[in-house]
């Protein structure tokens, strides 16, 4: 990988950085397919993405950008247009910046849950499913599993408004999909998957109470860095099956590339 | 080698950025001493230099950046601080990022310009050097041929009211060094200095007449893309010797990699 004046640029926007791997296994993707871009995470405050925007739209061989935690949501109101994915969703994951500097945001995260999901052999039709957690990934998992037709979705939320908010919405958009918030026993359910970031620590307890978790129960932990999770390891010890962000993020790349291409 | 959230980013911002191969002189010789520090162009045009630079203060994992044509002089105004060697010089050409934000600018041109003769065997001191071009890079250039004591030094340049400047702020610094401006013989110096940009693109002309010019006439063209330019290729034809900007350039990089140390 050979970084010059002819590569197109990239960034991953995070904050903390520290644990950010998306950058490499993009360089990675992007080498395997022959493209020369080169991407690179930056560590952004919540109150600094507007400067760093406005910054980004002057950085003419820049291509696009990545956004992660706690920027999905936030970062809507900086961008020119966003496509109806990711209006609907309500977060955004991947920008790209035209020739002209305008930004525009998408969703890839609910195509890249769901791919990932389905590469390991689960198909959500028809399944009961949980998540933990309404935020910017989270409104995306809700809104792939809701369109991937799941017979029932709890959102489980430390702020149960936030989950209601998110709930409503999903049902705005699939009437059919049956969306409920608040507490539930884990091991009702077939799927359960988690949009928090506890697990990206050493030390962070786990998302959920996993008693009675065991086979015919499987578990998508959406962290990518450490690719195994407390919560998978624990799982996985508990006999059921488990996958990690970093399918889904694979899933994402080839999206990526089109998504960026001039 | 690999870009995470735990690398150091940099950047070399440019205008035209296409020509730009600094980035990856500066990746492979910061993986060479085992740093973990990734480096990308980015083409920034002047107006949106202040913008740049500002969102550059809020990325938290950013140590610094090179800054080239034709930023070298604009860029100062919008530092924080700028060490003595470059505010003499007038030019800055890396910029060290503190944690807290702050951007202090250094020239590294000027003793990489006179490590690279040096190593090529040449000592400036009480020889007559010609130098075309009064711009960032050749201030640097101007100041390091008057610091390693030549006995006289020409500049050239189209703008001759620049070029006197240069001279005027040369001679201020080193009273002992007789600086001229306007045309002059190149056969009648022995060190002749390409600062201009003639010469990175394609079908340029060639800064300098080098009618005379051959044996005991050494020829350095700072340019870094091509390794070789028609100037320096027609110049060897004639038997003169020659020395291009890659050299000034790999002279710079232990300078930076301690210049950017957290």
């Amino acid at each position: 990988m050979e970084i010059t004046g002819k590569s197109r640029i990239m960034f991953v926007l995070a904050d903390p950085v520290g644990h950010v791997r998306a950058s490499a296994v993009m360089n990675a993707y992007f080498q395997s397919i022959g493209q020369d871009v080169a991407v690179s995470p930056l560590h952004v405050r919540p109150d600094d993405l507007g400067p760093v925007l406005a910054a980004i739209r002057c950085m003419r061989n820049v291509a696009g950008f990545g956004v992660t935690i706690p920027h999905k949501v936030a970062v809507i109101r900086h961008l020119d247009e966003v496509t109806a994915t990711a209006r609907r969703i309500g977060a955004v994951n991947f920008v790209k910046r035209t020739a002209e500097g305008r930004l525009i945001g998408d969703n890839l995260d609910a195509p890249g849950f769901l791919g990932g999901l389905r590469k390991q052999g689960f198909d959500p039709k028809g399944r009961r499913a949980m998540q933990i957690g309404a935020g910017g990934a989270g409104r995306a998992t809700a809104f792939a599993l809701a369109e991937a037709g799941v017979a029932e979705l709890l959102i489980v939320n430390r702020d149960a408004a936030k989950a209601r908010q998110l709930a409503d919405a999903v049902e705005q958009a699939f009437p059919d999909i049956s969306v409920r918030v608040g507490q539930g026993n884990p091991a009702d359910f077939e799927l359960i998957v988690n949009t928090t970031s506890l697990g990206m620590q050493v030390g962070d307890p786990l998302p959920l109470d996993i008693k009675g978790i065991g086979a015919g129960h499987t578990i998508y932990d959406i962290i990518v860095n450490p690719a195994v999770t407390r919560l998978m390891a624990e799982a996985a010890a508990q006999g059921a099956g488990t996958i990690g962000g970093g399918v889904m993020l694979d899933e994402q790349m080839g999206l990526v590339a089109r998504f960026i291409a001039p």
